[in-house]
């Protein structure tokens, strides 16, 4: 078999739908399959639906499948396979996915955090290709992050290290849901972005937002603020502006804490596009000691759609 | 030779004194030496003083010396034994430090930035001697930091990691010697603690604080509030009990991102004892993610006299 013959299955878990791929060595999605995740009815049911939808693809394969990878939510020990406490997947407590799923299809399974699979995703198909080290942000309901440091994934002592989200830049900051304050979640999570908004903008009636939403506040999403950034808002670039601020205070103590100066920012939120990556990227360059300051590069996650499969499908080519 | 006969120099390079020992492998020192630094009399003369104090102590030596180690501010480069830019050594620029010395003695030589020997200290001979990893943090007119993951010191990409006095934890707080604001060190550092006593304590009138300085806010210092801390001074219980909730609230973030659980403090402000280790543990152990809560342990550094020394004669013992 040659090097360009290598195929894997990814499996991007999610609350709501599981989403399944078989993904060729170079990052190119050969086929795909998205269920509904189930998640209501509990970690049996999820677990049959990823079940169902490998076995869907798996059907009328002819290509050799090298590995099964695994994008998961919650605390993943990578070694184990476990999972433990998935957000928004109740009633797992800890499951040994890896072994569940490596015993059914008897192909070789990995399971990792979906942030970090995002990471390696990112270091073996995307923006990360050439760097050595970087640190991955994944921006969106929460913001998730994967530490690459000379081409392998950084675990820390226990395998839980890259928590990039629960940072803190803002000691008397809000509240987080992580149960702390300030954490950079609490200024580049969605919700909280557009709750501020949402706070904002009856002081802002001339922005374009205000006229996107139809003046109903409970419309402001994202992907309105980011149209409206598109047409020159200044409230909406003012609003971006700041968020790279934000980011960039909190990635700017990540650098000074691990020296490492490359960022590669993903996820729904990095739709705000160079803006955000600018400002991000000013604001490390400043914030950051002096030697450090130079080596700091901020830039776009490469791979958008289908991001999740490709990452976890990752896993299996990531040695 | 056996284990027990293996000894070597430390030098502990500082603004204003160069202290020198012999130390054995279990951290005892059997001679040492101090001499002015001369730092404004540039490097040439201050590596003389470095050279003055090694041959004054090697001498009459019959001990066997399997190395030098040399703990200096600024950023290192440990590979290439260079010390680039250390604040208060003015004229310095990017000096070689580790092959001047090589050559002069003809003994292996290494040089570490001082925090980062400070943690190999602590691993080799004080509090770490039984920890896998562990967060070091020097508390004294800057605040320093060094890693220690799986018994190794991790450097980073470059070398420079570890500045936890660097990050962030008030994105719109007092500017920071570094540049940046709100680091810790704008909570910790010497100088920030006193301007901020001196501040406060017009308005705490009855602290035994008062008392001691004979109300002359010039004589503040950390070793004041120690002194009145031990006589259960309630203002200076308040002052520790919140630096240990800064200090926490930056090192949740460090576990956070490194998921490490341990931290050695050190360094003079560290005098305050108790208080300040069970606050910062305290609140560390509140702010990170669940999962690490349970792991948290926050420790006071064992060595304490000649810490200088002993923690740059690690680096001849450490491999």
């Amino acid at each position: 078999m040659s090097q360009k013959e290598k195929y894997a299955v990814g499996v991007d878990l999610g609350g709501t739908n599981i989403k399944v791929g078989i993904v060729s060595h170079d990052g190119k999605i050969i086929n795909k399959i998205s269920l509904d995740t189930r998640a209501d009815e509990g970690p049996n049911i999820v677990i049959n639906q990823i079940k169902k939808g490998i076995y869907a693809l798996l059907k009328n394969n002819k290509l050799l499948i090298q590995g099964i990878g695994i994008g998961s939510p919650g605390t993943v020990s990578t070694k184990k396979g476990t999972v433990e406490n998935p957000p928004n997947l109740p009633g797992w407590g800890k499951v040994n996915l890896g072994k569940i799923i490596n015993k059914e299809f008897d192909i070789k399974t990995k399971v990792e955090n979906d942030a970090n699979a995002a990471a390696i995703g990112e270091m073996i198909f995307g923006a990360g290709k050439n760097l050595d080290s970087f640190v991955m942000v994944t921006l969106g309901t929460g913001v998730g992050g994967g530490i690459i440091l000379n081409r392998k994934l950084f675990k820390g002592e226990f395998g839980a290290a890259g928590e990039i989200g629960h940072i803190t830049i803002d000691v008397n900051g809000q509240h987080c849901n992580c149960g702390s304050y300030g954490c950079i979640e609490t200024f580049l999570g969605n919700q909280y972005i557009i709750k501020r908004v949402q706070e904002e903008l009856p002081k802002n009636k001339t922005s374009k937002i205000w006229e996107l939403i139809n003046q109903d506040l409970n419309l402001v999403t994202p992907k309105i603020i980011q149209q409206a950034l598109l047409t020159n808002d200044s409230y909406a670039k003012d609003i971006v502006h700041s968020l790279g601020g934000y980011l960039g205070a909190g990635l700017a103590s990540v650098a000074n804490c691990l020296d490492i100066g490359k960022f590669i920012i993903g996820g729904g939120v990095a739709g705000f596009g160079p803006p955000l990556i600018l400002s991000t990227q000013e604001t490390i360059s400043h914030r950051v000691l002096k030697p450090l300051g130079k080596r700091i590069k901020v830039i776009s996650a490469k791979l958008k759609n289908d991001a999740g499969i490709k990452g976890a499908s990752a896993l299996a080519f990531y040695k």
